[in-house]
């Protein structure tokens, strides 16, 4: 079986137990973390960074991942010279079951009645 | 009808539709407000900041009720001497149906999770 390669570059992610609500709360309490969990979930799979355009510099960009992957709500590999991001899904509706969907469908209703006003 | 004095002290709170789900989040993600929100559900009424029983300062302890009224999480309004705090239940609920209840049973599962370990 082959698989595309993951380099040996590893970066650090929580384990499933060390996840923290507080954390997952703060990584999602800014608009534009929030914008890129909402499109990692309408995706389903895992995405490039350079996939996402945010009206920020790359350093800025890297920075909000680097909070969504220390605080547990992403997982991000390297595979060739890309580096991929997915939501950890399965980690966060085992550790808060529901809460992930509520918070998207909350994101989405949030962004409905805001440019309902415009 | 007679009701205890409400002074003229206005605390200034967020409209309903000024509310916003990042600043619920952001509220949510400190652990001390989290438990002060978590105190003030279960109890389902107004209590006063006096009835909390914090690890920290006075004026930590105001700072951080003022972050939990500024975002819209809970009111907070004089009666006599007494400020007293109570969740905007039907406002949240409202606007990100189902939000406070995932959040809160969220936080009561870790807070299990982790006493297990002990």
């Amino acid at each position: 079986m082959t698989r595309t390669a993951v380099t040996s570059r590893e970066l650090p992610h929580p384990e499933r137990d060390e996840i923290r609500l507080e954390g997952v709360l703060h990584a999602l309490s800014d608009p534009l973390r929030l914008q890129i969990v909402r499109e990692l979930a309408a995706d389903g799979g895992e995405l490039s960074c350079s996939y996402f355009d945010l009206p920020v510099t790359k350093s800025t960009t890297t920075h909000h991942f680097r909070v969504l992957r220390e605080s547990g709500v992403i997982r991000q590999v390297y595979r060739g010279t890309a580096k991929l991001s997915g939501l950890r899904r399965d980690d966060l509706d085992d550790l808060f079951p529901g809460l992930l969907d509520v918070l998207l469908a909350a994101a989405d209703r949030q962004r409905a009645r805001l440019a309902g006003r415009g």
